[in-house]
């Protein structure tokens, strides 16, 4: 969709931008004071009576941003993160150019305020997750997750609508070869055997177990998940492939696992385990593994730790939490797992979230047609915003492979992973 | 060397043989009462007196351990991590059978003691690190690390003394091509270029930086090592391999780098760094690796924090700590350096200990005219230990790649280390 076309269509914002007047002095040190303290990006910020005032004075401007009211110039300066998410989705703030350059130069800049500085600090009080489900949450929840299958069919892959990092073993591979690929990529690195038992922690919709029993021989996979409509899916797409006898689709929390496995697998799902849980999730990977078996952990994570983005935390996934390396070493300490091998591709994640992201806005109209148009604003900050993340490292992808500690039938080297 | 003619050149031990007298019934039950502990180890104990007590009814011992006196008896029931390794040393205990699958067996049964017994507390208070070096350990350290570059050289590797766990591309290797194969792992996880400036933090006899040169066109290695014998040997073989123009070995701490590299290496010195300096690690790091710099960090680890093996750090390695990786991420959180991957090679180092053993135990009569009968009894202990630790899995080896947070020029895939 073209930017401009699609700003034409929000009255609301048109009627905004009619408020008159420049910015006060106070309003222009402040905003100054702001680029200034997100060392100078390379923006420029087009005010509602036409005034630009550019980031960096030396450096081209990627993006033009938008800001059509006084209000939302307000909200910006008071808690950037967060309310500018919302003033795009409302259509009150607009970028002009390169969407995902614009958030990489913005959460560059937010990046590198101090830790310490009072603004830093004032944000991270506005933006502290919320440790309960609020009434406000509840409505994002089912805006996230209900949005039903349809929806999602319109940009993830259509093989098994995989919604987490795929692996491009080659540049150039199309969304639904590198989520292949994806699973081909974990199925080695636990060196799944044909007759292999796998149980996996949060299926989405399915595809693992599916492409695990098809491609690679798994004897039986139990797949456990919470979200009733994803489970409805999954197992009608097995009794239609006709895989139904070898997988079970379990509506269930991860929690309440029980049996043995030669396999455990957990793709995307750690993200909203929350770190004050790992160790339960150690408990129950230490109840299902066989001796010999293998794991592997797929998941979103931070260099440092520091809450998830506001905006995506509050308006998109509440309580999704990006955990360090080391936090995550508290799924395996206790019960002395060994980590095998971790492997960060955090690139790939940005190449996925462009797949998408080419794919929804070649859907734009018909997402629009099913919702609204500040929906299809919010959903592309979202893809859009989560791919500059990825790009500006602020957010990685961890893949952990784990054994038990006294399992010496470990691969002696990763050659497996690679010559085949 | 035949076990038993060691122990017939121990006159002090067949002198100590000859105290009279079978166990007392509280003997009997403590030692009955370890064996049971330590979960029935495939092990039997002869005492001074020919009497035998087998750690499983069930299944058949892999050694017999002789224990010769009732002094060592004592010592083993107080303190067996501790005792059974010096006593060992000194002839009051001897291994009749596999010297290493012994010690496994031990290991592992001295790891089911339950945490919080009041045995396992004890031990851990007898075997809490010094937090200093006190005059005890100055003998030690002056043991180990001024033993003397001949000694070494009669069990290490010939090429270049690698005192490190080798990389086994192929499980046939000698220990020269896979301690040659360990730079390459190390040249290509680093993606090292011709021209490049690499900075080595604790670079033993100086073999990774004359490797790098020789073999992958690094431009200049600065490898920094506190230890003067070291030092004035690779600067000798740099000199007469004509390299000595593109080395410079530093005789300083690796806190006391400045300047700027490509890529930052440390192969085996974070086991000495301390967990309280791995901040300042980082921070050395930050100083001088180039935006687009790659590092690794090479190091034995632990799946959950403990201190190392009582005997080996108070008579070998003094203040030697093995971290895990959650301790690990301390080197890189601050400054928010991307872990990009983590390998772990343990059997690697199980199978370079092998190496290294069978060569000292072919030395053992150039080692005895060099020191004594207790030290070649000493250094075996320790090597063929090592060996079980890692073959138990009470010890890792960590290879871990690391560079800036905001480098998006880190391989997409990790083929290069592979296809090749």
């Amino acid at each position: 969709m073209d930017q401009k076309e699609g700003h034409l269509q929000l009255t609301e914002t048109s009627s905004r931008a009619e408020e008159g007047g420049g910015l006060t002095g106070f309003e222009r040190r402040m905003l100054t004071g702001l680029l200034e303290a997100c060392e100078h990006p390379k923006l420029s910020i087009v005010l509602w009576n036409g005034e630009e005032l550019r980031g960096s004075s030396s450096e081209e401007p990627v993006a033009r941003m938008h800001v059509r009211d006084r209000g939302a110039l307000f909200r910006m300066l008071i808690n950037p993160e967060l309310y500018t998410g919302d003033d795009y989705s409302a259509g009150r703030v607009e970028i002009e150019g390169d969407l995902v350059g614009c958030l990489e130069q913005i959460f560059r800049g937010l990046d590198s305020l101090p830790d310490k500085s009072v603004k830093a600090r004032l944000l991270r009080w506005m933006n502290r997750p919320r440790a309960n489900t609020l009434a406000g949450s509840k409505e994002n929840i089912h805006r996230h997750y209900d949005l039903g299958n349809d929806f999602y069919r319109l940009w993830l892959d259509t093989e098994a609508m995989q919604y987490t990092c795929a692996y491009y073993a080659r540049p150039d591979m199309t969304i639904e070869q590198a989520q292949r690929s994806k699973l081909d990529h974990v199925a080695r690195k636990v060196q799944l055997k044909p007759g292999d038992v796998v149980y996996e922690a949060g299926c989405g919709w399915g595809g693992l177990a599916r492409h695990f029993v098809k491609h690679h021989g798994a004897g039986k996979v139990r797949a456990f998940n919470i979200s009733e409509e994803q489970v409805r899916f999954a197992r009608e797409e097995a009794r239609r492939q006709g895989l139904d006898g070898r997988i079970e689709y379990v509506l269930d929390d991860y929690r309440n696992m029980s049996g043995e496995c030669d396999v455990f697998v957990s793709v995307g799902m750690l993200e909203h385990v929350g770190v004050e849980n790992y160790p339960a999730l150690g408990d129950v990977i230490n109840r299902v593994l066989k001796p010999h078996g293998r794991g592997l952990v797929h998941s979103i994570g931070r260099n440092k730790a520091a809450p998830m983005n506001a905006w995506i935390e509050k308006r998109i996934f509440p309580g999704a939490y990006p955990a360090t390396l080391a936090q995550m070493m508290q799924i395996f300490e206790e019960h002395q797992f060994s980590v095998l091998d971790v492997e960060n591709i955090r690139l790939h994640y940005a190449q996925t979230l462009q797949h998408w992201l080419d794919r929804f806005e070649s859907h734009e109209d018909k997402v629009r047609e099913m919702y609204d148009e500040r929906f299809v604003r919010m959903w592309r900050l979202y893809l859009a915003g989560s791919k500059a993340t990825f790009l500006v490292g602020a957010l990685q992808l961890f893949q952990i492979v784990f054994a038990r500690g006294q399992d010496n039938t470990v691969p002696f080297t990763r050659d497996h992973l690679y010559r085949i």
